[in-house]
């Protein structure tokens, strides 16, 4: 543990994995897509088979001094089923790894699998096996998902091309203005017995950021309305961080309007009581499992017809680069302020 | 974090895993096995597609003061890609998530990720993708691997029958011989600037331990023979308790003979050397990642030609029961003492 030292924070997240997957050459012809989207792609027989997995640690990703065992499992599972409906594969089984120390009994760990147990009742996966140990530590929870599709029906984020429509499901802020709600209750509450916590009216963003659901019913309807999106994925990190994403990988611009992002009501009164901007908030929260992708500007009106999702903007050439236009017509560059678990 | 409680080590490492996943039914047709082998079966198209997963904690799996994060690396991909084996499958990508606290640097994430690496181009396997994230506590990583076989060709451990042989590849008890001498040079050395450890004439434990091999050439020899095992299983948890594991999911008892085990001339030393009981060691170790398999009595004399593999005993009925018999020809009941995270 010596040499010429680089702290990890200095390259980022995303610095991170670039440099060090990049050497990485994929060898196997069953390899379709490595690093670099919401799931690898893996061609085995006529199936596309899709891979992706999420390590949550404690302290860094969830705090059980106030989110449940079973939310916690629950939403363990749903990240990852997102990531695969954010591939427009459909998730059929999931690995589970846990790490757990001495202070977490038998009921706790039975609390964690039994959110685990409901999200894949829901959404129709399968628990095929995982591996159990102890933790000097924290609570480690290591969660691997394998999802289908048909080869001609996966959808990447390279396939984004100038004049698509950008398209986002749900509403966006939500889960960050719960997590804002649950730290200051928390925060109050420490030392004092019998806290009881006022959380009434802010149901829906506690929700949000306590059991997610993956957009499973946007996926079927897209395939109903005949949709196949230029490109997508899911919103985990915030909406700009996605777009930033999505551009590079289909070497393109963007442009989106304030006006247009949507937002929830209890979202905007949370961030005025807690006097924070909402847009920023809507546009780098993250974590709120909602579906950014891009159409044609010909399935314009099949669009407008469904339920739950909003246009957002346009892709535009790769020179313009990618900005926010807000209400009073300003563009603001997107930037990927994106949650990094190594900021210090 | 209330209610009634039971300690975690009061169930051990497999109760608690019987107990966390019995009640999880496998809904979708693509899953033909999940829960209780060395992999999951996945069916996708004409091809099984297989699954493991390994989490690796440090302080309960690993120590970095002894082991160099290449070697942690190479020997993390290793277990994996040796589960895939043990079904009789290639493994052919990998996706990899680490945790690390911020006492890492870069340059230690790029030493392990040079071990997984290396691995991969030995074994012809892919990375296909992972996380990457801070952790407040120890360093965490944990592998999954997608392998995939001709369903003709799977080997789960239910298919032993009576009167089938008994086999191992190459030597066991060596890699936990070189753990414990790690573990007391470790000890000698602490406090001590400059101190040297002296490894000469024990280099082959150290590397069981530091950098073990996935049997890939025993399949591969086991194919040119046209044999193809009734069941099998990879040695992890030392041969005591796989054997175990075979003759609970094929319903049959065994005998093994004390004679029989295959035991380096380094790891007999080493075993004298420590004052242990060399046959414990060897039944107990675990990590030797070598593979244990049961194969008809017609293939006997094909076996006998294979280099690198040991007829050790025999399958029985399962009202025998499970032991080894010593050399003075007394019956010794087998017992799961393989290592066990949870023991205090």
């Amino acid at each position: 543990m010596e040499q010429k030292e680089t702290e990890i924070n200095e390259l980022g997240e995303f610095g991170l994995i670039d440099k060090l997957t990049k050497d990485f050459p994929l060898k196997n012809p069953e390899t379709k897509k490595g690093v670099g989207d919401d799931a690898a792609i893996l061609s085995f027989g006529d199936k596309d088979v899709l891979v992706t997995t999420d390590l949550l640690l404690e302290g860094v990703h969830f705090d059980v001094r106030y989110v449940p065992l079973k939310h916690l499992g629950y939403k363990a599972a749903i990240v990852n089923f997102s990531d695969i409906y954010a591939m427009n594969g459909t998730p059929k089984q999931i690995t589970v790894s846990i790490g757990v120390s001495s202070r977490f009994t038998v009921e706790h760990l039975e609390a964690i699998y039994s959110g685990i147990k409901l999200a894949c009742e829901l959404y129709g996966v399968d628990m095929v096996g995982g591996d159990t140990s102890a933790s000097v530590t924290g609570l480690v929870i290591s969660i691997t998902c394998i999802g289908v599709a048909d080869p001609k029906d996966v959808v990447t984020r390279d396939g984004a091309k100038p004049t698509d429509i950008i398209c986002v499901s749900g509403d966006l802020g939500a889960a960050y203005m719960g997590l804002q709600l649950l730290e200051r209750e928390n925060r109050v509450g420490q030392g004092q017995k019998d806290f009881q916590p006022d959380f009434a009216g802010k149901e829906y963003i506690l929700e949000r950021q306590l059991k997610p659901e993956a957009r499973k019913d946007i996926i079927e309807e897209l395939r109903r309305q005949g949709i196949k999106p230029t490109a997508m994925m899911d919103v985990s990190d915030g909406l700009s961080s996605e777009l930033l994403h999505i551009c590079k990988a289909s070497d393109t611009g963007c442009r989106v309007y304030e006006d247009k992002i949507p937002i929830d009501y209890q979202t905007a009164l949370m961030a005025e009581e807690f006097n924070m901007n909402l847009v920023t908030a809507a546009m780098n929260g993250g974590e709120d499992y909602e579906l950014l992708f891009t159409v044609p500007l010909t399935d314009h009106e099949k669009i407008e017809k469904m339920k739950g999702v909003r246009m957002i903007g346009y892709v535009t050439k790769p020179e313009l680069g990618c900005a926010m236009v807000t209400r009073d017509g300003a563009e603001i560059p997107l930037k990927a302020q994106g949650w990094n678990a190594f900021t210090k």
